[in-house]
């Protein structure tokens, strides 16, 4: 049998996943759907999402509360419809090849679980239930002020009127609702219950790894605001040369760079808040920091290293290509899964950038000082750039990124320092060495 | 502020936790505890266990169940100065550096927690609680059964007269045993409840990393019997020649291993039951592994590629101690953080194999072909080698072992191939090519 590897280096060959989210509206389980499949994705395992308001929306577009009365026998029948509509499309793209289908919806009564089970269970595909329950009316506030404002349910309406709707929606499900296992007739299922954004979780019965690394990953959400900075390391002698890999120090420009930082994330701050401050173990990104407040703490991680280039390490693209050109090549054909002989390739910094990227999410203000290939898988989790796009994102030298992400996405602002660097970015099929990105792939 | 690192990559500066266990007896609170310390330790964080029934032997070395019983003043006195000597013990050694310190015993009720919360917090540590719940009543005799044949408390004494008396004793403590929060007013502690070995998990307000790793490991435990299986890749054409690192194919000896092998580990599981087999993602480990029946499921793991030896990779220790004769030295005295000019030290490998050690946990059967700094630092994992053992562990090839973990410490079987390997070897200070193990150093 052929060995199998993947995203997080672990068999997931032949284990299927249906996530079925559960809760009342206005209790973050979009968000929470969302954050698990972008994490998903990034690991190269296949996963989507399956929203039953988009399918229930097809049919009744903008319906008042009434329609979410359970008493409400059209409202009812077209909610069950949409379901049963969502949940087809979910087998189909199982049967298609699918790892980890996400059932979007509020499933708040037992026997819409037990029909969701019933439905999936039948096709081999395990289920684990994911159930935010939220009683911090702030939070449930701020979430209803969300909605209003972002729900195609209220597309055109007035926003006080909206959020009136909405929590008298919020207000019929509330009638049916049951929390998981409330009755302990439910102890069989396997569960995540996460209480006012992650205060307190319960887990029950998880089975295997990939359950456990997607439990993992959601008990360690928060939506605490905050933002994430990313830099190159200033320009290094060894990129004055054009030459890849390596721990050299920086250059003159390089250390102007280094100068600079500090005014420029306080400018992206706003305030002197102080960030924590993550380097790799290299000269490069070390030195780059040496100029921060002595009040951010500071934090050296292996793993933020940049991409090991085996052989090729210390070398020119042109010396690369002149020596393995059939390498060269098959690197420019498939990028992230081109591994260097003796190094690593994307797929490999991604796997070993896991720890950070959970570290991350548990985190609030943190700013990594890194190299280019690690920048731009860290860049593709935040902005869910494919497999394909992420090798190619430039990230020229000498600048700032500040990511913040929002409900529904991560905004980016980029601070330039204005000191002259060499390009870094190389072109498919190019061996310049100092080539500049084409215009239309910017940041 | 000079950049910290630490075993699991990540800043613990300031943070002190006391892990306090919760429970009725033979709820495996002590086998939690004692997983919990070897794991930290292999972390190099410092942690050490503190048990209330070692203090309390000292003064009561056998007392009968009526001890235990709270309406036993003289009883009920003595286990209290128990728990204070272990406190202060534990108090004592968190001055002297410790991170994290367990206390071991049963505080089982609302006040005994409220007074370690007390006594700890003054001391500006972090206290969290990690109660076993089982009323699983065969796992519950199981541990019975173990403890009254390993109990110092009932040492010479009759088994099914300890066992009785032993069952007496939980009966008193079960007369005034709260699980944590029962009544909710403990829901400000930071608890981990895990009931019936993990089926169930309740996590509440974990608060920074090193909780929320404790936690996770913690939570992936499980006592079904197993064993993990190690071994070296066969020879390689670069051992022949004395050569490190390298992505060699094997030797005919080291090809010979491999066909050897499928019929080692038979004799070794015993039956024909199947395993998952781990390589690494070099040649010489999957080439090791083709041999093994198909119905054995394969996998590779870039975690288990060997040491990187960075410029040395390739050389012979006779030309890396001509070329680099301090770094040869430097390693010599501390072989387990010398970090070879860019590649890795023993500390980095035991980081990237953290997700490894932490899946190994969550399986049952496995075999692993890896590589001579790899397995060390696995077999360091199991069998509490120090970090000054662990580097310099003898591995011979061509030879399986078998790890099988107890409840108190883990059983080795080792399983010659006796197919001729070169030794790869080193002793401290020397630069042969081949040579042997001191015969006091054998694993």
């Amino acid at each position: 049998m052929a060995p199998k590897t993947n995203g997080i280096g672990v068999q997931v060959e032949g284990t299927r996943i249906c996530v079925v989210m559960v809760g009342l509206p206005a209790r973050g389980k979009s968000y929470i759907a969302q954050k698990a499949q972008r994490y998903l994705k990034w690991l190269s395992i296949p996963a989507a999402t399956f929203n039953v308001g988009n399918y229930r929306r097809h049919d009744s577009p903008s319906p008042s509360a009434d329609f979410f009365d359970t008493n409400n026998p059209v409202g009812e029948r077209k909610r069950r419809a949409a379901a049963e509509a969502a949940v087809q499309d979910m087998l189909r793209w199982f049967r298609a090849g699918g790892v980890v289908g996400i059932l979007d919806a509020t499933n708040s009564t037992k026997e819409r679980r037990k029909w969701v089970i019933d439905r999936v269970r039948d096709e081999g595909v395990e289920v684990i239930f994911v159930e935010s329950k939220c009683d911090d009316e702030a939070l449930i506030m701020a979430n209803i002020r969300d909605v209003k404002t972002t729900s195609p349910d209220y597309k055109g309406q007035d926003p006080e009127e909206a959020a009136q709707d909405f929590r008298n929606r919020i207000r019929n499900y509330e009638k049916v609702y049951k929390t998981i296992n409330a009755d302990g007739d439910e102890d069989d299922l396997t569960y995540l219950k996460i209480m006012n954004v992650g205060k307190q979780v319960i887990i029950n019965r998880i089975q295997d790894y990939l359950q456990s690394r997607i439990v993992y990953y959601l008990m360690n959400l928060h939506i605490r605001p905050r933002s994430v900075w990313l830099s190159r390391h200033g320009e290094s002698m060894l990129n004055l040369e054009g030459r890849i890999g390596g721990d050299a120090d920086l250059s003159y420009r390089g250390d102007e760079y280094a100068r600079k930082l500090p005014q420029l994330v306080l400018d992206s701050v706003g305030s002197d808040r102080p960030l924590t401050v993550w380097t790799s173990t290299l000269k490069r990104t070390i030195n780059t920091a040496r100029h921060l407040p002595p009040h951010y703490n500071q934090l050296q991680w292996k793993a933020l290293d940049e991409l090991d280039a085996g052989v090729c390490d210390g070398m020119t693209y042109q010396e690369i290509s002149d020596m393995y050109p059939e390498d060269f090549q098959a690197r420019d054909e498939d990028k992230y899964n081109y591994r260097y002989r003796g190094g690593e390739s994307y797929r490999d910094v991604v796997i070993r950038l896991e720890p950070i990227i959970m570290e991350l999410e548990r985190s609030e203000d943190i700013l990594i000082i890194s190299h280019q290939a690690v920048i731009r898988c860290i860049y593709a989790y935040f902005m869910q750039k494919t497999q394909e796009e992420s090798p190619w994102v430039p990230v020229p030298l000498h600048t700032l990124m500040k990511l913040t992400p929002r409900a529904y996405g991560t905004e980016v602002q980029t601070y330039k320092a204005n000191i002259k660097a060499v390009s870094t970015w190389r072109g498919k099929g190019s061996t310049a060495k100092h080539e500049d990105p084409a215009p239309e792939g910017g940041v």
